[in-house]
């Protein structure tokens, strides 16, 4: 077998894969630490410090004075591609036909198979080697969501993409290899499933009743406010109806938009501020736990959807999905949102 | 809020939740191991061994001398109700309206959630207290397979009930609380996502085949032989095509089956002893990782369908989910499934 990273797809349920062999030489300092919380072993120098640049491929963003040198020190802020990455842009030109730069092969109609193009890529949040994101100041935390704006809008010029998946792992437990605080961007051929099931799912609610279903549980859980965390001018912080983990939540935009490459500078600022406090009660409840985060936005290169609506979802990994979950995909969740959001309420600073 | 259990589904994708709050009162004796293997801490006694009959719910099912006692020593195999259920038979008398046992109460249109009706039983697969599921005899381990079939046709004939889920949890990392070597029953009125995409997946396949994907898949795979594990008279154990984890694999039968109930005794032994030299390999190749396995079958009451066909699938807990996965369904594998196989094949006895 090659070790070239390819996406396969479940025959029975379309579920993706990617399969990317490199993955397995990437550094871990994370590794034997106590993995439902965040505690960092020993390994120096980080590559993600001021003065590593030269132990991570070269940067394709950075928020950098501008008479500092690209991949030298100075920065605030460095995106750079992934040293092991899981998708790589240059099997392009390994794919055995011209014609499609998402070229894939059927295998008897069952083993759909395409090579692992797309960029992977790693945002270095700031220049300290802080492992948690409560510890960046505002702007240091604003410029991650403005980062993320800036990456979307860059790769949805590479048309051979479809889709950009946002997402940060913080702690050993919600898979992070390195302490130093960082975000990851992998953008594909595909659209990841669910988003799909994301899309399906809004596209059916607003068919039935001509309005966002994002809109809906907006309107519907600032009325309510059962499941209210937390509001500013423009965004909602909600304890999810139907979680996958305990104390699950979800920010998204008041008004309706469904591409996060829409937010304003200000609206960075904002949402930052709100993401900073609420994740400061969940450490508060939760002692620091682990936990995932993912940014759910519209395909690249779409234009404006009336039905879908960016948000970011929030997964503590406090709870530890078992067979139920991994065979049957049924969440069982011994803190009800409820409970969730008076506690999250409760020590919001 | 009640602290009654209750389903919910996610309005946007439809996944299921099931909040149970009494589950935070259930004992772990596995909490502090070291995740990813098996080891298990100290308590004394275990509630699962010969003696402590009267820390369980009484037996729905049990192996055992004619002339013994039920509730009582001298048993092989028992099933008990779970003592901190997710699901509980008894709220269907709770529910608000007598027309229907799983009755849903929809909230304008969209936050869909129902009373957690259910039974939620334990599978306690052998007197002695053993951790390991390798460690169990042939025909111990065969009865655990009879015992799931005695199971799953008594369930069926509670009309409430839409599905059983059946499944085994090995080792903290994967979700068990007790080390005692034991497997679950869930049985809902919802059908689990998973088993509706498989269920859509297979008839999709056979509307445009006429045939079943799993026959093609293994018709396929022994063809091939890339991903073929092990296999005896009547089953397969392939390494899954596109997993969501390292070294998922799959057990099928041959022939045709939709209902695993369909199951004979002496299948069930062969099962067995082919399921213990494939997991003693996996022992030998991960140093005894943790792992869930489910067994997936056609619903309850369900005649013999022509697209689907029972299985079971082993998730081994080595590689640890994080963001793409869990905010995207798109999973990175770093060891190819070819790999896998080979790997297995080599350690098999």
């Amino acid at each position: 077998m090659s070790i070239e990273p390819e996406f396969r797809q479940d025959p029975v349920c379309g579920r993706w894969a990617i399969i990317a062999p490199e993955r397995s030489h990437r550094p871990k300092t994370l590794e034997g630490a106590e993995p439902r919380h965040r505690r960092e072993g020993e390994r120096k120098p980080c590559p993600f410090c001021p003065g590593q640049e030269y132990d991570t491929p070269d940067e394709v963003l950075a928020y950098r004075p501008f008479d500092s040198s690209p991949n030298g020190p100075g920065w605030q802020l460095r995106v750079v591609p992934n040293k092991f990455p899981a998708v790589r842009p240059d099997l392009v030109t390994l794919s055995s036909t011209a014609d499609s730069t998402a070229d894939t092969t059927t295998d008897k109609n069952m083993f759909l198979a395409s090579p692992g193009l797309g960029r992977a890529e790693v945002l270095i949040e700031c220049p300290e080697h802080l492992p948690d994101p409560t510890h960046l100041s505002d702007s240091q935390f604003s410029a991650v969501f403005s980062a993320y704006r800036d990456r979307l809008i860059a790769l949805a010029d590479e048309v051979q993409l479809a889709y950009a998946s946002v997402f940060k792992n913080v702690g050993a437990e919600a898979g992070a290899s390195l302490g130093h605080t960082h975000s990851q961007i992998i953008a594909t051929p595909i659209v990841p499933g669910i988003i799909e099931s994301e899309l399906a799912g809004s596209a059916a609610h607003f068919s039935r009743t001509n309005r966002c279903i994002f809109c809906d549980i907006a309107h519907r859980e600032m009325t309510d406010r059962d499941r209210l965390i937390a509001q500013s001018e423009n965004f909602l912080v909600l304890s999810a109806f139907a979680p996958r983990f305990e104390r699950e939540f979800w920010l998204l935009p008041k008004r309706h938009v469904s591409r996060y490459e829409a937010i304003s500078s200000a609206e960075c600022l904002e949402l930052a501020r709100l993401m900073k406090r609420v994740l400061s009660s969940l450490d508060i409840i939760m002692d620091k736990p682990a936990y995932n985060w993912s940014l759910h936005t519209a395909p690249l290169r779409s234009t404006e959807m009336p039905h879908y609506h960016w948000h970011i979802e929030v997964m503590p990994r406090i709870s530890r999905p078992a067979g139920l979950e991994w065979g049957f995909g049924c969440y069982i969740i011994a803190v009800s949102p409820e409970q969730s959001a008076r506690e999250f309420r409760e020590h919001l600073s």
